[in-house]
């Protein structure tokens, strides 16, 4: 089965990739003795990275349950949209 | 120079190899076609790991400039826990 | 026309206005000189009160356009409830 | 005592008046059945207002701990605005 995100696998693992390698240079920061307010700057690039792929799954998941055995496909979508943009505001 | 954070430095990387892991498994899940609900449930359980480090850093630096150059160390210490104390119920 | 949340209006504005009461409360704090953590203490948990507002909206949002225009309405619920539980732990 | 955040008891007093009124017009947006989305919008706005008024006191909080009792004032107010700064990235 095809989940909601399937259209954005690639796209999405290339971000995660990135956060990956962002949690490493933080530990790679701690390691080092960085200053500690730059060490927390970097954490919160890592959390906003990890917010948007978030938003971007919750995206396809809520197009994908409000067009799904529908036809007002289009409806859906903006519904959907609609929703994920209330929730980015909340984060 | 010791920062704030010198006194945790091993627990803290530890946290964020553990966070590196986590990520890396997020990325697995996409790769797999996991569900999004549980891919969504990783990224936050992530996401509450590096607010944990985020704060012990917050901690760390706060004691540390609440205390030098000062004799009131005791009293620097509780004001700098109460503040990170507040700063975590607004996360 | 009925919104979502037609159902839960009444709870809703009862929080809603006991959220207004906690914020003229917080008020009367800052004019009383009261202090400052024990003043954060009362935002953080009056932030609280509104992301459960904010929630409560969602859910019933979420159900409203997942089950109308369907016969799968017990399957759009879920769907909802989840989607709503998986926002909660992002905040 | 004068606390921390003595210097900005007016501006405060006023943005928490701003946010009781915000409350107090999402009630009634509720109550007249206002579009779901255009709700959780409002929240969203009443939430960053009262983020603004925690990080006002957080800053007036930290100023006054690091420079009473010391001579190093320049100094205490940089780390405080620092450290206030690296906070409003987590929330």
């Amino acid at each position: 089965m095809k989940y909601g995100y399937y259209d954005t696998k690639d796209p999405l693992q290339k971000r995660l990739n990135r956060v990956e390698g962002q949690v490493r240079g933080i530990s790679k920061m701690v390691q080092d003795d960085k200053y500690c307010i730059d060490v927390l700057t970097q954490i919160s690039a890592a959390q906003a990275a990890l917010d948007k792929v978030a938003l971007e799954l919750l995206r396809g998941h809520a197009r994908h349950c409000l067009t799904s055995n529908q036809n007002q496909s289009k409806d859906g979508i903006d519904k959907a949209d609609e929703l994920v943009g209330a929730i980015s505001r909340m984060l």
